[in-house]
């Protein structure tokens, strides 16, 4: 896979942060573009690629840089679900194009992609530092959103009418790809303006890079939630609760959720085929648990198991184009009751579903630091001329990454590595369950 | 209303708590019979009752005692769902029947009436303070719970048969119903067991009492969800949030929660009819709020609203008796949709139901301190040989009543009062939607 | 003690919000002055009346107003140490004045009595709805505050030059007493302003009224601290962990978190007397706590033990006007080590004192429902034209006061209450420890 | 530096966990002592070490162990202060041995390396599932901890005159360079003990790895009273508030708040030398602030500035042998008042030391995954034989390392690094002030 990064040109403006090149003054360096992370950290990846192994180009802030910031503008657009953290993102790239580089123009478009067509009538947001001030004390996205794509074409000329010279486009895989696209068609119009994307997913399933913001703040909100789902499943006889939690494609959420709060007994995840009858199925394996402690608890990501439902699932779409998922947690629901009710065994099922709450909660301190960062990364590499890249945390480090190159799949949980092995030793369920 | 407790007898035991009976020594006072608190604090009703107002027994602890304490058992057990401050109690009934009283046997009966039947095998759990000492930190109940009632001469045998002298019975209407129901075939045996009722409900809706414990968390926890609710709707244009509370036959939760999050631009509540449909209907306002500023909150208590569904609501009813509720939520999901679709109007609603996540949570710092106080009182009315009564806290005194007292209707919002109104003011909303 | 609270004439103009005076419509009714609140819920206190017992003015939205409101001018300061809720109470102010009345200048005066003197230069803030709106989310002021009193007639002046009708002072014992001497003094000047207190203080030391805003806040910040000072005791042989709270006077605070939180070994209060040395000394008892269970937590409000100081206190005051306490928790802390020292018992000491932790925490949901019904009762007392009042709740109701008769003493824990016996029964600490 | 973990012999015991050597039967597959991590993920580093960089052992159950589990003894200690986490690691270490491997017999040693040496009478503390399995919820450790090292070779009769196989040792600096003093007394003695450090440090300061337990709690802790100090330096004209959080030797957690909470205007940490007084020192910086917006929060490290005091520091240590510091919070109090005294200026200084409440915080969500994660990796460790060893994650990799790889120096923040840069960028304060 190739990780170089486009750029509009040469950066020729001298950058207008008082930093320096000098090592051992105390003072932060400017990065250069010879700086690379490895992109594995085995010793066994490092052997097998001869002395060239794949890297990564470091984000930080250059000493030349391709816009004039006084005379460029800037857009912020947030698109797709909302997830903790957006607005900490939006608040540190105003403050930093501010003052950091002195941009007087910052614009927020409205409402997702649907903000840069013109009929929406949606209008721009000015932002200024003293409008974002305290933006990120609230969860949400003070820009509002919507999901799904818009005519790329018109999106450009929007871009182009307005004189906007670097667009930020906050969102997921399709937000992502949308801003590729974007990227694109200014490159065929031989225009000079920085596409940006800030990759925002709840799920964490973002390929390479290590995790996306908003994530860490989802499973911590989520955790107390687990708690009160215990709570419920002791407080009745064969009590039993079922949490759905977000993870459409990939299981992180619901598997950091176990390994956190140990009072889950049953994690199940898109990754992990499980069968619901036969001997070793997840029924019966319930119904041991609930034989030995009369309650359970099951936290199950809204993407796992969809091969249990009949219909043809793969026609049906949101307006993100993500395929909608049936409601595995209402299945479970159903064939728990039939499962207990054909062996006359009384069960108590509760079910939660938090999606709301997790999403729009305010980002916690970890994902706030995780955030600002980001954002400061994010407008360095728009400062230097960079486009149709990403801003992303690889192996501890900030790097930039083409779009594409995180865009091509979706990250999963590897049912082979560490992270699931420490979800399976916390809940005791079974290593298989077909 | 008649507001005598029955008592099993002359209390002749003397109080192994050091107290006294003496004004102004520093030391707390035993409660004598005579110390009685006004039911009404309006001067009006004091004057129309010409120098006889009607008036509640105080609480506290009595210098004579019924019970021989080294030589009575006690006994506990919770009924129906959960509400946070159940831990709270049963930690204080046993630290304060240890400590103060010396009673050295405490059962635990699990599982609500449930465990007053022998044939299900639950058993008794040992109450000491060691096992206790840290329930108060986690909802739920430690007892386990169970709806609906039970054969209430079986329960009495139990009791009989295992030499119960008190049962504190931790519960709602229901419960509290068939609290009274024990202690008048008690009576009719002519058995020396005390029973005690606690209120125990989360919609606040027992009868006469200021409150009831676990409300105050309760719209404590649901606060910052209606604030995540209020980031969905900012989050879209157009965009809508319900949240359904608590609340069957009383709003109570819903109207605080829009009190306290100013954010809320609709509470509906069982008490006040409206119309979804016509010029002054629910619809319409809505609509009128959303062309103003393009997203609204809305808090629905679950049992509003029920008169807006077709069936025949009065035959259904859950394990404890209740009558069950049609979803409001989804129903006003539906209909709202319907409503802009006709208009082509484009919203994005999001249904949020937290019920679990709230009734489940610990007590907040605020009901701990009346868990606490409400358990020590019922402790030393039950000493002191009263039963078939409640604890409560009224004109913020507490008091000792009986239990039909406070069984014989719930207590609603008076949609003439001033918390209405203040819940009025803080929405913005229509006073009348019909 | 006289509950008449003053006017400043004839309320002529009808009120602009459209309630009813029809009991049984399901609409608010306006309160007339006939409305009255009894002071006590005794019976025998009623007894002892003679058919004539004292009673408040209860509170409410006026069918008849004193002020046109398009023509009137509100101002709000607030003086004194933080407290959780103030920004509720401007938001409620704000909205209320401006929604229902329709008052359009609404200034806000800055950093407390000081703003009044155009000598500090501070100006005005214009508050309006957008200001506003989401203050509440913030502990603090927006308006910034200040100790002390200022020069009356001066103040005056600045009411009087700048055509503000209305001033809502937020504050404790001192700026209720400043407020009413403004009130004076614009009687005597013959102007038509009206003077309302809104009664601040975390110590919940205000007479009469049942509780102040910020005080169910401030335990509840509180409580979770005495959890960790628990860990700390806990985490080390013979660990004592002593958290000083907010109480200068009364020790409300405190006796709340130690009935909250029964980790609490020993509260220590400004109303309890109490000895250091001696065999029914403070130390003995703790020493016997140690030996038993080798940790131990000690809550003592700032007031407490100020006789155990040498020196005299009466002439040591701060800004405010309040005797400046002694530090009782440093004083406990070097009494303690001298002790287990004397005694060659190793000992840990940890200190915690979270009080501006505490002081700018914003409302919990129980203080802010509180909060915002206060200020909307507030603004109706203040349109009605009656003056020097402050706005509470009595016995549940909330009603107006002059504002002397709640300043003429403190309130006080009563030592043979109910209440320091539920905190003596929660901690097990002895009765007396002197 | 040497990267090679000792091992106490051959592994040959057939591992009772059921996992796989196969890729892709999705299933776990025991790790190989050939699997290794890169140390440094620069490609410059890579490049310079010419096909040899330096690499780590990757951490992880082994196919055969050296222990076996049913006939071994395990024993856990917790030494220095409190840090969040602890008792997740201890709860997750006791199910790991008693679930994954079937160890019967693990011993608590209480209250720090004291729990080792007999003339303490602390005794051991059998820990089984059934005691630890709700430790996670609480902060502090049940262990008890003390502070300081014991006689080695004393502690080492304790472990062999009680069969003990494996000690677990959950400390900071000191503790690990005890654990390994104890290791190589055992290897002296020809014992087969493993010795296993779990390194736990609040100011996040241990060597190499990426980052230690409780350190994100503990900045999550800590940023919401930062918020609180906002509202107490804006609630005052000219009100500052200063927050002094942990970090001796390095400022990870005040910087992590500064660019989490962008409140924060001046963060001071050991690592970078500052000027009070002068052009360019920070009184001037900070009265420049002042000026501007007439508040300000400032969050000092405990182990910055420690150069400004006059007296000889070096020779004041605490139990451990750590230096004490000098309160800098108390200092720069003290020169800010003089300050502005000086000039006539007012300002309102507020002090807040939240040490306690942050060190004794339950572990939050990501934290207890992390605890998890790590305890699950050291007893893996264990079991293997291995010995003198820490686990820690390094570029994001679970691995095992020599203690003395870790403890040589402790771990500060890169002046010219990325993170510093951050908190320099959220403050905006000079980059230099000296």
């Amino acid at each position: 896979m190739d990780f170089t990064v486009s750029t509009l040109g040469e950066p020729s403006v001298q950058s207008p942060i008082s930093l320096s090149t000098i090592k051992g003054d105390k003072i932060f360096n400017f990065v250069s573009e010879a700086e690379k992370i490895l992109l594995s950290v085995s010793l066994k990846a490092f052997n097998e690629h001869n002395g060239a192994p794949a890297s990564l180009e470091k984000a930080g802030p250059r000493a030349h840089i391709f816009f004039d910031p006084t005379k460029s503008t800037a857009a912020i657009v947030t698109c797709g679900g909302l997830c903790p953290g957006i607005n900490n993102v939006i608040r540190s790239l105003v403050m930093g194009l501010h003052y950091f580089y002195g941009v007087q123009r910052i614009l927020g478009i409205p409402y997702g992609y649907e903000g840069l067509i013109p009929e929406y009538g949606h209008g721009f947001i000015d932002l200024v530092p003293d409008k974002v001030k305290d933006i990120h004390e609230f969860g949400g996205t003070i820009l509002g959103s919507s999901r799904g794509g818009q005519n790329v074409s018109d999106m450009v000329d929007t871009l182009e009418n307005n004189n906007i010279d670097i667009l930020f486009a906050i969102g997921g895989d399709g937000t992502l790809k949308g801003a590729n696209a974007i990227g694109e068609e200014i490159k065929k119009r031989g225009l000079k303006i920085s596409v940006v994307g800030i990759p925002k997913t709840i799920d964490n399933d973002i390929d390479i890079i290590d995790k996306s913001f908003g994530f860490e703040t989802a499973f911590d909100v989520a955790s107390p939630i687990v708690k009160d789902a215990h709570n419920e499943a002791t407080g009745a006889y064969n009590g039993i609760s079922i949490v759905k939690l977000m993870g459409r494609d990939s299981g992180f959420i619901a598997a950091s959720v176990a390994i956190s709060i140990p009072v889950v007994n049953f994690v199940l995840i898109p990754e992990m085929k499980f069968d619901l009858q036969g001997d070793d199925g997840f029924l019966n394996a319930l119904e041991a648990r609930l034989d030995l402690k009369h309650h359970a608890v099951i936290v199950v990501a809204e993407g796992a198991g969809q091969d249990l439902f009949d219909k043809d699932q793969s026609e049906v779409k949101d307006a993100s184009g993500n395929i909608q998922h049936s409601d595995i947690g209402l299945l479970l629901k159903d064939k728990i009751k039939d499962h207990f009710d054909s062996k006359d065994k009384r069960v108590v099922i509760k079910y939660i579903d938090p999606s709301y709450i997790i999403r729009s909660a305010p980002a916690n301190a970890s994902d706030s630091v995780f955030c600002n960062r980001l954002a400061y990364q994010a407008l360095h590499g728009a400062m230097a001329g960079k486009t149709c890249f990403v801003v992303g945390v690889v192996n501890g480090q900030f790097v930039y990454l083409p779009i594409p190159a995180v865009t091509q799949k979706r990250k999963k949980i590897d049912l082979e590595g560490e992270f699931w092995f420490a979800a399976l030793q916390s809940t005791g369920q079974p290593f298989v369950m077909e």
